[in-house]
């Protein structure tokens, strides 16, 4: 326990849920990373669809960047009113539940879990492929250093969000500022070289063009640069993580976010095109990443380059970080809603939604091995479930604003109306462009991946489906109209097992009477013909001298001996059946079976012993018997002067002189040993 | 099941075991096979030491098998006084407990565990090694091919003996007849041709001397040779599975084994010099075992070669068998003096003691995975532990006339002291003989392996003192002198967890009011301040109109509703704690936690739910408190309709006039939900 604590941090109680909200200086890190981070594999993305061109497709990276970046502020304007109008959760799921459904409402669901799934595994290997190019010798273990970054993240984040904030704030302040200086830098020098800037490093030759320009591959190009645009709902997604005022911290994260991504977004396009720098195949040696041959060729590779280069690994790989927040609380909700199992929606110790977090992790894990972490193979597969949710998103945002329109009718005012107007169009004009977007997305990377996320969304909504209608018929199952019924309500008929006259067996023998009139001791026997016989009646006589004497004593109905003959040498069926011929007697009481049952002090030595009462346990649950009631009466194991110190139940002797005459034969032939 | 059935066969019942005893016929595969088949290796193992002598070496074979078979005849003459004078189990364990103590018995015990298992791995490794022989393209399969054949003894031991012997029968006997067959045909051929016969096809020719003779390189070859008599002790250990007359039939089937074994190694000695055959190294390609070159040079590589070295190949694999027949039955043994886990004691569904059959088959498999299956490899473990077993049995039959000389005085007459006397002596000639062997075994391939063997042998002793303390612990903690006590026998305290108002809760409730007065429903709530407040009452409410009012009604006490707040979103500390309240109130009383458990289907429903019974019970067996009671109370999930007619316990609705009343709140709150 104390490894969990050391990993994972004291456990957090409820009430210190509030002093973990986040500020626009840790929201920053904490929502915009996956934002910010879409910058340094968007234009690359895009670019690398551009290298059949040769030199002439950077000419391409300009207009294709600037629809990018209009779209970009659609989506900044669309979101701001949801944030506004959903200052509690306003995420995509959230929004579709309230205006389109329940329907579109879990295809958003299954939309984001992907988005974010893919988020995290893109976010690490465009992170080790920074990596890489920085020390090209390390080519050779991106699955492994993928999977290291992986499990990182998933342990700091199963601290919990405000801390895992704090430690991120570092790297992504370093990346923002090194990399808007190293732009700077580039910007200045190329408008003083009149567009022909003299590159420091020189970047990789551009190959030769292998195919002219066309419709189809400029729309592939923008298909995966819209790449750069996911992340920015992160921040609708996480207000309630706010502190507050959430709306206007929430807001000012948002225009932080969407202002910094699109100077880098603006910024690299221009230099690309300055600089001659082309996408490079991360599968061949020598990799470098666009960024990469872009700081090189600005400021060279000198300890600024690497600076930036660490601080583009560091935001890259913690970019994933977003999805860890986001991905839990988005998983409760659908879980709160009875479409995920109900761990999604258990807190764990540290006010995490801690199966989500590992969910999250496993499967990227898995995504990240399957694609042998090269980003490139991934880039197609993600978008699709990013733009589908933006869609929806702004869809129901367009129900919101109608519904409001009806419902308020006349009694708003013309400003209020006026005002929902003007909303209600800003968030049709998203929906449209998401949409269109997402179709380009569709068509352009359907064979190259998307398939898999257009595949995956169905089963997902299935999976929400299965487990919906499975809660929904367990509810039916256990409710309950009416009162506590107490006609016929006597107590449970009592079944011990006897194997000889022990301690435990005295303990369960207190037990059975002290609750029930009707008890009956069950000896199971292997033994046949005489020896059988000589057992039996050794039994009997100590049985009326050890339990039947004392219970007449005592004035309560003194426990019955079953003898039963198991030819097989078995002690579950035989029980089993005693227990059906009880059932069959009194087809209206439960069947209370007491199981004395020897517990050791560790698994080594507990294998000395036969567990019987443990395989009793699986036999009755597996017959679904709703009448038979176990009870599990432990007994450890203990050096023999410390047991009556511990078992209080167990009193000192007494009625010795009833022992004294049985002793002979006890001694000689011992009960049902 | 039925898998398993197939398998394994139908299950038999203890009144079975009489018509599963062993004659003679059947006796002599199921006993003798181990004895027997040591001629195919025993010969070998003697060979391959002389090696370095080059064809000189091949004079030595004779005085040393001549030796070999000196011993065998004390140990035959030994063995017979030894079955006659323990019908029941004349193995050494139990002879070395009679007359030699606890720790001579543990030491015969671990011996022959040890020699059982080794058994098992040189007979299976021998037997490829033939098959090899035959067939070479396989020698890369060894180990593989290993596995393969014991994982086929142990499934048919599993099934039983009787069945097992009857299976063995065929080979057993051909082995016989075609080796003895292929003997008398090679030394007609020999003395016919005067002692130097023509090879139908040549044995492999035999490398140059590289050293010259010495005491200690026939001592080791003696000390392989030895092999060849591990085997004989099977049938003294074997008695109680005769049928009767018992002794009789046990002296007869240990005749036929010596005598035949005598034939075979005088022959195999005889001949392996006159054909000039030696050795060859298992690990070389090519390899030949020694029968394999000897049935080649007698009769040609026909089909009579191919049936003896497939009946020596069977007779190897299976003479495992004895191995897998005795060893679980002097495991029971071990185990019924509480020296053993009491599994190797439990018999199984077939008759058969199955965790001993188990046991033998990983141990043996691990040392052919260890050793590669490599015969040459494995000889130097063995034969320490046969030996050690021969001479502490024999020590033990000394000890056993000495006793019977003391004990009967002059009472005996004169001839039945004189024949003790005789037997004293020949047992002790016995026990000096197979203790000289066991020396010059020991000394002769020490630094071989047989330090592993010498190493064992003190963990096993440990192991077993070990487990035999641990029944004595437990044995004295659970022991109870005092008749069954109940003074201030109060019925216990009983706890039942609240979520809601549910079919689950009814059933608990119900249970607890018929066993106990004292009954309280804890409700835990991570709720805080004004929500909490309200949950509270709600619930209060809700308790007194659902189960307050028919608890009067029906005349019991009510049950108690306890509120609890749980900061932590925890379930199993604050019901712990609960429990700790209760039993400092009442430090006589045990306390019972009745836990309504939801069972699904399938474990894949299961993980739909959060199991917190399950967590309860766990954390309160971690506790070790013995006053604290687990009922299982289990609730199915079944489709509504059939729920009621599943669940007798569960009443129609009654009263439900007040649930009327309740309703409208009822549904807005819930209780707990």
């Amino acid at each position: 326990m104390s490894l969990l604590k050391l990993l994972l941090g004291r456990r957090l109680a409820s009430d210190e849920q509030a002093s973990h909200k986040i500020s626009l200086f840790s929201g920053l890190p904490a929502l915009g990373l996956d934002g910010l981070s879409s910058a340094a594999y968007g234009p690359e993305a895009a670019l690398a669809i551009l290298l059949p061109l040769g030199a002439a497709g950077l000419a391409y990276i300009g207009p294709i960047t600037l629809v990018i970046l209009a779209l970009l502020g659609i989506l900044y304007i669309s979101y701001r009113q949801t944030i506004a109008a959903y200052p509690v959760n306003g995420g995509s799921y959230t929004v579709a539940k309230e205006n389109l459904g329940v329907w579109a409402s879990l295809l958003a669901a299954a939309a984001l879990m992907i988005d974010y799934i893919l988020t995290v595994a893109v976010g690490i290997s465009a992170g080790v492929a920074a990596m890489v190019s920085a020390f090209p010798a390390l080519q050779h273990y991106t699955v492994v250093l993928c999977l290291v970054v992986l499990a990182l993240i998933t342990m700091v984040n199963l601290r919990g969000t405000a801390e895992a904030g704090v430690a991120f704030a570092l790297p992504t302040y370093v990346f923002i500022v090194s990399l808007i200086t190293v732009l700077a830098i580039g910007v200045v020098r190329s408008v003083l070289a009149h567009g022909h800037p003299a590159p420091n490093v020189a970047p990789a030759p551009i190959g030769a063009a292998t195919t002219t320009v066309g419709l189809w591959l400029l729309l592939r190009s923008f298909a995966s640069g819209c790449t750069a645009m996911t992340g920015v709902e992160a921040v609708s997604n996480g207000v309630s993580a706010f502190k507050e005022p959430r709306v206007q911290n929430a807001h000012r994260t948002l225009t932080a976010i969407v202002g910094i991504l699109a100077i880098l977004l603006g910024g690299i396009a221009y230099l690309a095109r300055a600089y001659g720098i082309a996408a490079m195949d991360q599968n061949n040696p020598g990799y470098q990443s666009v960024l990469s041959q872009l700081v090189g060729a600005i400021v060279g590779r000198g300890w600024f380059y690497y600076i930036t280069m660490a601080s583009v690994l560091a935001v890259l790989c913690l970019s994933a970080n977003t999805s860890f927040v986001d991905f839990p609380r988005l998983c409760r909700l659908i879980a709160k809603d009875d479409f995920l199992p109900v761990y999604f929606a258990a807190i764990g110790r540290r006010l995490v939604y801690s199966t989500g977090v590992l969910f999250l992790a496993a499967a990227a894990g898995f995504l990240l091995v399957g694609f042998k972490g090269i980003t490139d193979d991934l880039i197609p597969l993600y978008a699709v479930g990013a733009f589908l949710a933006f869609t929806l998103s702004q869809a129901g945002m367009v129900m919101h604003w109608r519904k409001r329109l009806n419902g308020t009718g006349g009694s708003g005012g013309e400003q209020s109306r006026g005002s929902a107007h003007l909303k209600l169009w800003i968030n049709g004009i998203g929906a449209v462009a998401t949409a269109c977007a997402l179709s380009i997305i569709l068509i352009a990377k359907f064979s190259q991946g998307a398939w898999i996320t257009i595949l995956t969304i169905p089963i997902l909504l299935t999976l929400f489906q299965l487990v919906h209608h499975h809660y929904k018929l367990v509810e039916s199952a256990i409710q309950c109209d009416h009162c506590l019924d107490l006609r016929r309500n006597e107590p449970p008929f009592v079944l011990v097992p006897v194997r000889g006259w022990t301690r435990p067996l005295n303990k369960a023998l207190r037990l059975a009477v002290s609750i029930s009139p009707d008890v009956i001791g069950v000896h199971l026997s292997n033994l046949e013909g005489d020896a059988a016989e000589d057992e039996a009646q050794q039994m009997r006589k100590e049985w009326a001298v050890r339990v039947e004497a004392p219970a007449r004593a005592a004035g309560v109905p003194a426990p019955r001996l079953e003898l039963v003959q198991t030819p097989y040498r078995e002690f579950v069926r035989p029980m089993i059946e005693q227990i059906d011929r009880i059932k069959a007697k009194c087809p209206h009481r439960l069947i209370a079976v007491i199981l004395p049952e020897l517990i050791e002090k560790s698994w080594l030595e507990s294998l000395l012993h036969l567990h019987r009462a443990m395989h009793l346990r699986i036999g009755l649950r597996k017959r679904k018997d709703l009448r038979v009631v176990v009870l599990d009466l432990p007994w450890f194991v203990e050096i023999p002067h410390q047991v009556s110190a511990r078992n209080h139940v167990d009193a000192p002797p007494a009625n010795s002189d009833a022992v004294a005459a049985l002793a002979p034969s006890a001694d000689a032939g011992a009960v049902g040993s």
